[in-house]
């Protein structure tokens, strides 16, 4: 993993993570036009942060992890630009579900 | 059950459910127009998450389990589309009721 | 009590109630306009959820049980069919007072 | 007490008020027009709700009991009718203060 | 203090008000118009509830007792007539300090 | 400390602020005109309340003492005069920081 | 560092950062108009509070410290002077990630 993305540590509860590429082509090889291309809602988490902390500043450990695939909400998110990449950052409760491989 | 929907992990307190087909025809077989048709608010749980989580990190378990038959809201609800089938996430808190079978 | 009213488990805090039949006509006779018959207020308690959840996940009964008489506030309720007779869902926090019978 | 009054449990916090007469004279005896009588917000204590609820479930009585002589908020209440009278529902905490006799 | 006010109660943290006298004249004797009289901001307690109330329902005595001076937010309270008399009823929190004598 | 200060005592977590002097000539000694004088969000702690209060009423001491220079949000605070001079209360939570000597 | 800085102390749970310089030129030299400067998000930690403080008055301590990289949100943060030097105030919970070195 590029190095910049390894020294990328997200606060607490916040989770960065890589969008999987968009449909560009049916399966049938059919140019998909940009504009009709659906929003890409599944990704890989590439980095979690330490957990979400308690009134007394306790760490609570995230429910995902590297490597992790996910299912992201239609909307939020903050976009991240890491070594000229797109990434996104998003709260652990936002993200929708877990997809096991 | 279709080999992508056993690896959805909904997160936490979160529900996947499958919405019963909507009625197309009345009972004597007169065909509704779609625009007529209401808005199915029945459904059935096919992935739920490990339970919501307390302050300290706790799970609850959730109180609905796959296969049980819940009553929807009208509004609300995340669309899902697995295998090129539509399902939708609630979080339990949502749910209206269950309907034993 | 019907079939599928008895299948009816309504989450949590959530009550189902079947409202009392509106006055059609005044004391002496005379039929009241349908624009004019003052909403029901009052209904029946037919289902009720296990209760309420705290924040640890331990359930707190709920302080109503079905045949109870209850006050309705005006607005708020979700209206649900069962076998084609209208019923009204409510939180229990949102009821105003019972009337014992 | 009527008797329907004597049916009618509040629930949890609320709190059931007669509210005073209306001053329909001054006291010189000179007839005020409604529309210049000032909005009664002086009230008797009707009927109690067993107490506000702890997320435990506990139950806290209430600081006012039947009988007592309340000071009401200009706004706010749920008007209720009672064998044809009128009373009006408070949650406790929207009472201003108690008037000793 | 006339008997009515004894008789005031004010509910859990209310606490009642009786506004110092607005400045009708400079300290030269010059009159100042109604208009152009700032808003007193002063005032004394006359009346102090039992306290705010915890969620388990224990009383936390106010910070302020009956006599004490306090300054008055610019905005807020509600105007409570006792025996003709002008008083303002503020929750203790919407005081601003105390001006010890 | 003039007397009227000393007997000002803030409620809670309330702090009373003397504003430093706006700066109204540069360094060079040129008159900066008061439209263009920037707002000062600098002052002098010159009063305390005894501290902000738990749920369950016991206090907690505030981290800012008399005599301390504290840095001012640029919005909020209430004007209060006092003989003729003039302060700012502001909440405890509000200060952004503390300029040590 | 300068002296000015070391006697800022932010307030419970603010930490004081420098923004990094934004690139004024592209790698190939090719001079960025300052419009179309993207505002740069990441900068370094001067100063940090003592810590957020729990409901009972404890102090939790700051995941950062003084020289971490952080990442900053688009919106928000107070711009501070200090010694004529720009500086932005940020509250913990807003930074978005810390950028290892």
């Amino acid at each position: 993993m590029a190095n910049a993305l390894k020294r990328f540590i997200p606060m607490f509860d916040r989770v960065l993570i890589e969008r999987a590429e968009a449909m560009t082509k049916t399966r049938g090889g059919i140019v998909i036009p940009e504009k009709a291309q659906q929003k890409v809602l599944k990704g890989m988490v590439v980095a979690v942060g330490p957990g979400s902390r308690t009134e007394k500043g306790d760490l609570v450990p995230l429910a995902v992890k590297v490597g992790d695939q996910v299912l992201l909400p239609e909307y939020g998110g903050t976009k991240v630009e890491i070594e000229e990449k797109e990434y996104h950052l998003f709260r652990e409760s936002d993200l929708l579900a877990k997809i096991e491989q």
